[in-house]
């Protein structure tokens, strides 16, 4: 079926570059864009349109690093030190996902919410528990959230009793996991938490299974000093952080790591060199005082960088307040290097937060030719009155400041449309 | 007339100290506070109670620094330098307001949004229009908004013919504007917008102004190096940049001083003798990169630090959003000291965005008896559900980092209920 919609469409196809076409053209067939034209092709002139009128037809959002079992605790627990804020605050929020009735509620109000802000494409991280995972999965399918969830797999210096697995019981639940995801749009990732969750056995493991299966992994990597300190003592074989996942199989081609704060130049060269990707998290960074990402460092050396709202270190869902958080950031770093490194732009910020995650899915620069639309459409006709008109370049530019969810009026995730 | 608030009080009578009655009692005569209490005093047993259940019932948010023109222009030209940033967007938008029309849609709707995210009181800037400010300081007086409204002045290094007044001009429509304030709960305020855009004869002028007239005064102070060097230039007789608002007897008790983000020691001390309030703008400094303000510093040194959105250097009008990005602004500033500067507590950022604020108004240390009634009452209900039952505490932490507008179901300003 061929689907037209008519609006305001901004695609950001490359870093820095975007494509506007006012009162322009999307063509759709299935669900699959054909083309995005500024005026529409004869052929298609009896085909259905769907006007958006003024309104912003703009790429969705994708969020590459969250934590599913911390929603609960949004906004809570922020003056507290990373470890404390860990051990006393995030076990336990995670440990209460062994009940899946809690999972169901949670997750349900998780998915909609990342819905109805626009974000289409996530790579996300569950608790260790099996059921709940496959209740988050399930929960995602059917708001029309797309991409890769992760059964968390820690087998030591968590909660023992309470929020912890035996290295067998570990390898185990995970093959027992994947035997049972089989859902359309929302797939198996390994999910090692980080080096000091894993025993070297159970990294071991995960390396073989993701080989085997040819799965996708993500993890944490070079969030804080302490933390980088902590995995030399546990392997001090490893001059660097990131060669306890290359030990294991499990730095390789698509492995996305969080954060990265941290991460030297020998360290991003590895980064680069294995295609490994960089979820950057701005908020969580500067929430748990764990450094600023030097994300344009990272860009010019030709690194991979995506973002994450990394709920819940991070305060914020909507990947609006992430990008710009992100925008702050880079700020800060060009203060921190007294004005050297340039600050990201409003179009580079959103590339990061749009295009850069799409692609790790498989999309492809912008609204693509061939791919199942992932899409928002904006209606800012509520935001104070300029004064003069304003390009559409200038409004996309302050909607990324000052959108709230009402504001995103449709969304489509893999051709459908879902809000 | 006596009224019972019934809910949880909270609030933040010193700095890093919370006040928190679980359902507790706000008696008001007339508006204005009678006590607080943790169960209702038997004299009271028949007073009219207006039960608020299991809600929150706050300080409302004090602005210390905005300016009201700029409202138009909210979150556009992030991606400017600031030099380019004032002359083009910033300038042109105010010039916009020698439309009383367009300054009457603009100011109802700035009033109405402050009131609906909870903020009460301000200190702010206007134009340099005389009609514009009235309607401004009509239309907050309609809205409920009370504080201090400047005509800004500006006879030099604007945009002449456009955006710029005679040095004449600047002080007869001074003296129009104040002679034609008569607002009830809005009070003018002299603001010379800052030293480069005031010659030293209006400067002097408007020092005479002030104390003739006992008025306070807002202006700005050292937000960037570029700022600082080009008042060197202007005033060499001057070692520091506060000098030139003393020599001219701008530089007083109350004097409100936006930004001081490169303020050094020996500027810091000129601050505290003098009772200078500093109204911090972390969000704009960031945006601006201006750099992060050594906030605990000051407040050490016993220097009275309040918050100011500083719309539209900053981007987001909600104080609750200013309060916690102060926080994660105090938080690069603890990274940038190498974690030997502690960052601000949520209880500590709240109460520079209320209680610091309110006392520039006269009002007292938290709902202070014989003060009148400026508060907000939260709904945090359809906050995610948690793990477990939040205490009071915690659910104030949270809902700083989560409000939306549509939660703070009722706002109470000077004693009224006007949301």
């Amino acid at each position: 079926m061929t689907q037209v919609l008519r609006g305001n469409i901004i695609q950001a196809p490359r870093l820095g570059e975007l494509d506007i076409r006012e009162h322009g053209y999307l063509v759709l067939k299935d669900g699959v864009v054909q083309g995005v034209y500024d005026a529409l092709p004869q052929a298609l002139a009896s085909a259905p349109i769907t006007d958006y009128g003024d309104r912003l037809i703009m790429q969705s959002f994708v969020d590459m690093h969250l934590h599913a079992p911390q929603y609960p605790m949004l906004g809570m627990g922020m003056d507290l030190p990373l470890l404390d804020w860990l051990n006393t605050y995030t076990f336990r929020t995670e440990a209460r996902f062994a009940d899946p009735d809690f999972a169901r509620r949670t997750y349900r109000r998780l998915a909609s919410d990342l819905i109805t802000n626009g974000t289409t494409r996530v790579c996300m991280f569950s608790s260790l528990h099996t059921e709940a995972t496959w209740i988050l999965m399930e929960e995602l399918e059917r708001a029309g959230v797309t991409g890769y969830v992760g059964k968390v797999n820690m087998d030591r210096n968590a909660l023992p009793g309470i929020l912890q697995e035996t290295t067998e019981e570990s390898v185990s639940e995970t093959l027992r996991w994947l035997d049972g995801c089989h859902f359309e749009h929302v797939r198996p990732i390994i999910t090692p938490r980080f080096t000091p969750s894993c025993s070297n056995e159970l990294m071991a493991a995960l390396g073989r299974i993701a080989r085997d299966r040819g799965l996708y992994v993500q993890s944490h990597l070079s969030e804080n000093r302490g933390e980088i300190a902590w995995v030399k003592e546990l392997h001090p074989d490893c001059a660097q952080y990131w060669e306890t996942y290359d030990k294991y199989g499990l730095w390789k081609d698509h492995t996305v790591m969080a954060h990265c704060v941290h991460s030297d130049a020998r360290e991003c060269a590895a980064i680069r060199r294995a295609g490994v990707v960089v979820a950057h998290c701005a908020g969580s960074n500067i929430n748990l005082c764990s450094g600023v990402s030097p994300v344009r460092e990272m860009l010019r050396q030709g690194i991979w960088v995506t973002l994450g709202s990394d709920i819940a270190g991070g305060a914020q869902l909507p990947m609006y307040k992430v990008i710009t958080m992100s925008i702050r950031a880079s700020k800060v770093k060009r203060m921190e290097t007294d004005w050297s490194e340039d600050f990201l732009t409003v179009p580079e910020g959103y590339y990061l937060g749009t295009t850069a995650g799409h692609r790790y899915f498989g999309g492809g620069e912008g609204f693509a030719v061939g791919q199942p639309l992932h899409a928002i459409v904006v209606d800012d006709g509520d935001f104070p009155e300029p004064v003069r008109p304003l390009t559409v370049r200038e409004r996309f530019e302050r909607s990324l400041y000052m959108l709230h969810r009402h504001n995103i009026t449709a969304v489509w995730s893999h051709g459908r449309q879902v809000k």
